[in-house]
């Protein structure tokens, strides 16, 4: 038996959630933590509180919104994602995970369902970074990621602290920070991304989160003259920063399942000037992989072409790892749930890795977890420009419904 | 009969004219028509009225100091350089053209011979262009490729006109642009490049100038996330970029005569982000050969390249030509003369054309002209640490005296 969630209703919510903070060019500025972000909080509440929802915040900030099930001592099953915003961020990145677990439980308001487990709405703090770095930081608290105290001292460009943030808009609540320990989490998501609407796809169901590791490169030549030194006496810091790019993109190019990527998105010259052999080149370096193996080859073969073009080109390098974020496994479990749920409905999906990171990457260390994309217009997010179909959003909502309540009606999981 | 010019006196002179306008790390700064310019000629100037000279200046300050010969109805023979300097120069550039004719006119009021035709030493006027461009203004103005009015109304960053400062500093003269016509010109220089450092040899006998081609390119993709874009779905400027650099570099490196030149001084990315796909990418390109034909085949290449990279990642290119100097062949028979006093003293030489521009350059316009160079430290120039040895300069100006006394006793030359 499905119930059908209402794709209108979702949609004015989101619609109007998105005036709380409205933007010029038709986005939303929610930073984490401010007036905007309270008031899109407590637009949510009021309407889950309508329907007979109970809210707790724990020590971060972080809401948990809770419609009773038959067995509350068991487990919650929970969804869920987070309100807040880039600066110029758009209607649908993390709004949609929380409002279409809304939908969920207005639609089983509507029908008088009561499900076996509690279902738990959570929605996460601070999670573009945007304003307190590091990004997911509420979920990773939550996770036991992040030090509590550590999470309340960060300081947002002007100051003034998380904790503070948290007095002044009312969210400091006393939830301990753990709690509740769901029986499983999912989160919906627009992809970020442009393979869905490449592929004509109506769902992505996300298995992981590939790897990801940055680095800063430098590389070391000498500045000569362009007109009177040949080219067998150059030591050319560009050059040789040339070859190493050309050589890792078509290496990851040639692969072509998508697994593999390669991306330098900053590279500057020192001192440059038409006519001048360029010395010295700072570049970033961004290698991602769904297998962690594949990474550390990834990053051997970084290595390999450094040495080439020490070589060939006589000049230093300099490479340091800044980061490195793991390969996340979703739950299999949990992942069979969201692909039933779409293939009952005839929904055409795939299975894909997020390229991006989210809230469920952290929460997945302590409960059973998986997510659910839905295509968004040439990929764009982080950009008042951001855009997916009512229609999709539909889909996106009632795959999330019915894998929600089949998980609460089951006891067997984790419980 | 070889007369010996005094390598003592010429280094003595070198390091005289260099106290003026010293910097703190060994170099010179006598910016173009400032009081320390004027010092320096007012130096020179001294230094040739002791020899019995005379100096007359045009209209561009231009500087014609004269050694009668024994027919003064002749053409003159002449010599000559810059003595203006970067804002951080050297003690050679320029000024060695000018200390190594004062030489070879030392030489002869020394040794009382007197030649068939006039001498005359020339001081070119603002030749390295730092503080009015374009550079060699005032050559180029006497061989007739600018006029008179344009430069004298040229500015430098204060607004201060050429004409004002030619006025300031009482170098304004009253000589007709393009007079004396010269009978023959040859310009001593240091390389500024490392290939006579390099190959061990004391002389550069210069046969010309290669050809030179300025072009600003755009290169416009998509940006897009870095852990969300497959490869394929990617319009990466960037790494479009890197494609054409890479490419032209390697084919310029495959010439391993060194005639080809291939470099891209500037490269920035509009917006850069570690994890975004850079949306467009600004570079410039310097194209160079000796051969105004390879030079044009290399141009070709730089098309083919775009073409290719258009096609592979998806891109726009946008590519302007913004400036083109063709290239220089020397006179022939003052090439020859050159080469002639280098092999009598059995000084180490090669052939070679010149990597950058010279005031000989818009002379051999208008009068048979050749240059020779002299080794310079690791090919550095424009930069206080510029260096030449007291041995090559000494052999540069031997080798310039010889061939100025073969021309100056020859009355078959342009007469």
């Amino acid at each position: 038996m499905q119930i059908a969630i209402d794709g209108q209703r979702l949609w004015s919510s989101l619609m109007a959630m998105a005036e709380i903070g409205a933007t010029p060019n038709g986005g939303s500025n929610r930073l984490a933590l401010t007036q905007e972000d309270a008031a899109g909080r407590h637009l949510l509440i009021e309407w889950c509180e309508e329907i007979g929802c109970q809210v707790r915040v724990d020590g971060v900030g972080n809401l948990f919104i809770r419609r009773p099930g038959k067995r509350n001592d068991l487990k919650p099953v929970a969804t869920g994602s987070h309100l807040d915003t880039q600066p110029k961020g758009g209607r649908f990145d993390g709004v949609l995970g929380v409002l279409a677990g809304l939908e969920v439980l207005r639609t089983l308001h509507d029908h008088n369902v009561v499900t076996e487990r509690p279902l738990e709405l959570i929605v996460w703090t601070n999670e573009e970074g945007s304003r307190f770095a590091p990004a997911m930081v509420a979920s990773g608290t939550y996770a036991g990621v992040f030090a509590v105290e550590e999470t309340l001292a960060r300081q947002d460009a002007n100051g003034v602290t998380f904790g503070q943030a948290l007095e002044e808009t009312g969210f400091k609540g006393n939830l301990p920070i753990g709690e509740p320990q769901l029986a499983s989490f999912f989160e919906l998501h627009i992809e970020q991304g442009p393979v869905l609407e490449e592929e004509e796809l109506a769902i992505g169901i996300v298995t992981g989160v590939q790897g990801m590791r940055w680095f800063d490169l430098t590389i070391q030549g000498s500045a000569a003259h362009a007109g009177t030194t040949p080219m067998s006496y150059r030591h050319d810091a560009l050059a040789a920063a040339a070859r190493l790019i050309d050589r890792l993109y078509t290496h990851a190019a040639y692969d072509t399942s998508g697994d593999t990527k390669v991306t330098f998105g900053c590279l500057e010259i020192d001192t440059p000037s038409r006519n001048v052999i360029p010395a010295k080149v700072s570049l970033t370096v961004d290698l991602r992989h769904v297998v962690e193996a594949q990474l550390d080859t990834l990053e051997e073969r970084l290595h390999s072409e450094l040495a080439d073009i020490t070589n060939t080109f006589g000049v230093a390098v300099d490479l340091e790892r800044t980061w490195a974020s793991p390969v996340v496994e979703f739950d299999k479990q949990c992942v069979a749930a969201l692909e039933k749920a779409a293939k009952c409905q005839d929904i055409p999906y795939r299975r894909m890795m997020s390229g991006a990171g989210h809230d469920a990457v952290y929460v997945s260390r302590v409960a059973p977890t998986a997510m659910l994309f839905i295509p968004c217009r040439d990929g764009i997010s982080h950009n008042e420009a951001e855009y997916s179909t009512p229609e999709h959003c539909a889909l996106g909502a009632q795959t999330l419904c019915d894998a929600l309540i089949a998980n609460a009606n089951s006891l067997e999981v984790n419980a």
